[in-house]
């Protein structure tokens, strides 16, 4: 798998976020090297908490594959899952997680003291991390 | 507030669950002495992992009043709330959780080290946590 090539596609979904004037987050799932789910904040849009990039995409690969556990699946999101994401990833009992750039606000590890995941699930963190972060500083700056 | 009231229907609504074979969970949404929303869990219907009652009932909550922070609302649930619910309703900005059983294998207190919830969130738990217990054990006996 092209750990890359999908980052940047999450990357992709977090910029329609960014140009919604969300919090630039975006996630694709990916299954045997295809895509089968993507997803970008839409907190705003929705007017609703639970609208992140993570809980988007999930749900949408659960409805794609009629199924509630993804354990051949990678998750590709560009910022450290919050809790409530980091709970969902460990409910779908997902393969692997990748995620870009360290939230040190509200990412998972700011609160647990063990490892929030399904035991069988794969984390991966800091890929295109300079490239993930900086899309939220561009965000966040303009905001000021 | 008649708490034990709220805490009654949704331990209904943890029944919906349990005579549909769903893990017997059920939670309610109060805001000014009136029900804004109802839940109970349905991951298994749904075959979505984060159908938990908490997370359909704050996005019907969400959705009903077009809002995605409910600082005057109550969730009463019958559970203590996974990492998944904990992060759901920290976003949500939540005014009070009352939660009836306590959950020693999935609640958020086998994993944070600091409250998950949100600073202004009041939490209390162990209103008629037998009955939510009771209806969670009969559940998984009929399971074995």
């Amino acid at each position: 798998m092209n750990h890359e090539h999908y980052m940047k596609l999450a990357l992709q979904e977090a910029k329609k976020a960014f140009d919604k004037d969300e919090v630039p987050v975006g996630a694709v799932v990916v299954m045997k090297d295809q895509i089968i789910a993507k997803g970008y904040n839409q907190v705003e849009l929705l007017q609703d908490a639970t609208a992140h990039a993570e809980i988007l995409a999930l749900t949408s690969a659960f409805q794609g594959l009629g199924c509630k556990y993804l354990p051949e699946a990678t998750l590709y999101v560009t910022l450290e899952p919050c809790l409530m994401c980091s709970g969902a990833l460990f409910w779908s009992k997902i393969g692997q997680v990748i995620y870009g750039a360290s939230d040190s606000k509200n990412g998972y590890r700011c609160y647990c003291n063990t490892s929030p995941f399904h035991p069988k699930t794969e984390i991966q963190h800091g890929l295109l991390a300079d490239e993930c972060a900086q899309l939220m500083k561009d965000f966040f700056k303009q905001k000021r």
